[in-house]
């Protein structure tokens, strides 16, 4: 065990502040990490605050983690000490169920291990996060870091990336479809960059007419307002796929309506429940509504070497960490365009 | 033209009563069916009742058309006068956009002509269905039906069958899958049966205790009572596939939890509002809730071979043309074990 400075909530009060925190020794499958930035993410806000009742103080969050190995385990093969590295959601898997071995990690029949909130395999253990300046994680959940990307700006992919680029991925987006974006935050702004950097025609879909000319500098190809009843029309059944990033309960039923035929809208933030759905719209175009979990992490490094090739990060405002509290409340206002990064060299 | 018998609704009251009606001459690429029975479907009494507001009277009903070939145009290959054939939904489709070009002529992006209650190409031209002596069909919609199916039992496959087939076609069910089947109609006992032929350990979920013995006759392994929590806890995450046959709006989220992680619940009876879907579950599962309807031509001929090879056929009450009205009454009763088909010979 080694004590690591980290920025902990000890409640539910919603205030991060500076504490001790044990990590474990670096076993010998371990990757020792010293991390340079962490990216700030919506539901780290809702573990320090309880909002889904599963929190266990203290709370360290942070889960879109870049470092620079360390220290390896003797068993480590994939890693060496100075290499650039992250970490994303989870740190660990049964490694053996049907879920596991088809490379779903997130599905893992016996719950994955989260990157922080999480009961660990050891009798009381728990799982810190990235607003740390340390993390010790088993060498399968560790990731590689391209080379040519900002090490800052690449944090957010590790959440935000691999959340949108998964179901791009399984529903196989490129050239000569059009992709439509549902919300423009940390989510969209990732879906418009990868879905464009796939070579689709990219369509940003949102309410705010304000964010038209941000989305078309992020690379949509156009912007449809979707409280336009004229342009909604326009667009009905043009969509090969929708990625809907509305991260609250909605009425999803006008933008079944813009999916072509025999197609489906994934959404990958309303965990609340989705306003009635129509049928028959769904069964006379043989349409699909369905759910994305972040990726596995055989998915994860392929999109990190995705956005390496085409050169993708995310928009990002860096911040100290003493700043910390002050981006929470900015980001419950929206007021962030997109991701904040905490530079961990501040701490 | 020529002047056929056929039982047909003049008005939304309800009723259907003997009238002549016209038929088109055999055309170069028309098959010219004489009618030997035709499958009695819930969508017939919602047409005669105008419950969906499109219906033109009069209304000649019946889209489970079985048949002889009695002429053939000129330019037809595929059948001689003596085939046995059927009929099923659609007649007619555009034949050259992309949902055509796929097989998918249920998604003709100009609207696919259906059986019945339909516009032609021709001005002022209507479709008139199969409770009729005669029937006359473009080649490309008219299907095969193997000589070894009982061809009264055969007609309701031209719906209930190719409505259950395609979307345990598309999932891919096979041999090692468990696969639910949602309500016991006629759409559902189609279900058990092709889900059951196809391989898969196939459980029938209902609310009706009294409809276990007739799933397990029909094929089913299981049988889930959906009010019995114990057993819907038991069977959580054990499903990779549901085809949920509901005709009504219903909440769908406790069928959601029985599906695995990755795993898709498709309905094919649903036209109302499905109640609030809960989003958690489905991201967190990777799950999708998708509708389906009918099939396509190439389809519907594999649907009709493939029960050909496996001896699957409805489960009906044959009926004479004069009892229609009768039958309605007891379909909207659900009493009937599964399908009312006409036997023509007694128009």
């Amino acid at each position: 065990m080694s004590a690591i400075s980290a920025y902990a909530a000890k409640s539910a009060k919603g205030k991060l502040e500076l504490h001790t925190i044990e990590r474990r020794d670096t076993g010998d499958n371990d990757v020792q990490i010293a991390i340079q930035f962490c990216g700030v993410c919506h539901s780290d806000l809702h573990a320090v605050a309880n909002d889904w009742g599963n929190s266990s103080y203290p709370v360290v969050p942070g889960h879109e983690i870049i470092g620079e190995v360390t220290a390896v385990g003797k068993n480590v093969k994939k890693f060496k000490i100075g290499d650039s590295v992250g970490v994303g959601c989870m740190v660990d898997s049964c490694q053996t169920c049907e879920a596991c071995k088809e490379d779903l990690e997130q599905h893992c029949l016996s719950g994955p291990i989260m990157t922080y909130n999480s009961k660990t395999s050891d009798a009381g253990g728990r799982t810190y996060g990235g607003y740390s300046k340390q993390v010790v994680v088993r060498e399968e959940f560790v990731l590689r870091i391209p080379d040519n990307l900002d090490k800052a700006a690449a944090a957010p992919l590790l959440c935000a990336g691999i959340t949108t680029f998964s179901p791009l991925h399984q529903y196989g987006i490129k050239k000569g479809m059009t992709v439509g974006v549902i919300g423009l935050g940390g989510l969209g702004h990732m879906g418009i960059k990868l879905a464009s950097a796939m070579g689709a025609r990219t369509v940003m879909i949102t309410t705010s007419t304000n964010k038209a000319e941000d989305a078309k500098k992020l690379g949509a190809d156009d912007v449809l307002i979707s409280t336009d009843k004229d342009a909604m029309k326009k667009w009905q059944g043009k969509f090969d796929f929708l990625l809907n990033t509305i991260p609250v309960g909605h009425d999803v039923n006008p933008y079944m309506g813009l999916l072509k035929y025999n197609k489906t809208m994934c959404f990958v933030g309303a965990i609340e429940p989705l306003e009635a759905v129509n049928g028959a719209p769904m069964i006379f175009g043989r349409k699909a509504l369905a759910g994305s979990l972040i990726g596995g992490i055989k998915e994860t490094q392929e999109m990190l070497d995705f956005c390496g090739e085409h050169n993708v990060v995310s928009e990002i405002e860096t911040i100290k960490m003493e700043e910390i509290n002050n981006a929470f409340v900015r980001m419950k206002d929206n007021d962030v365009r997109y991701r904040f990064v905490i530079d961990m060299s501040s701490l």
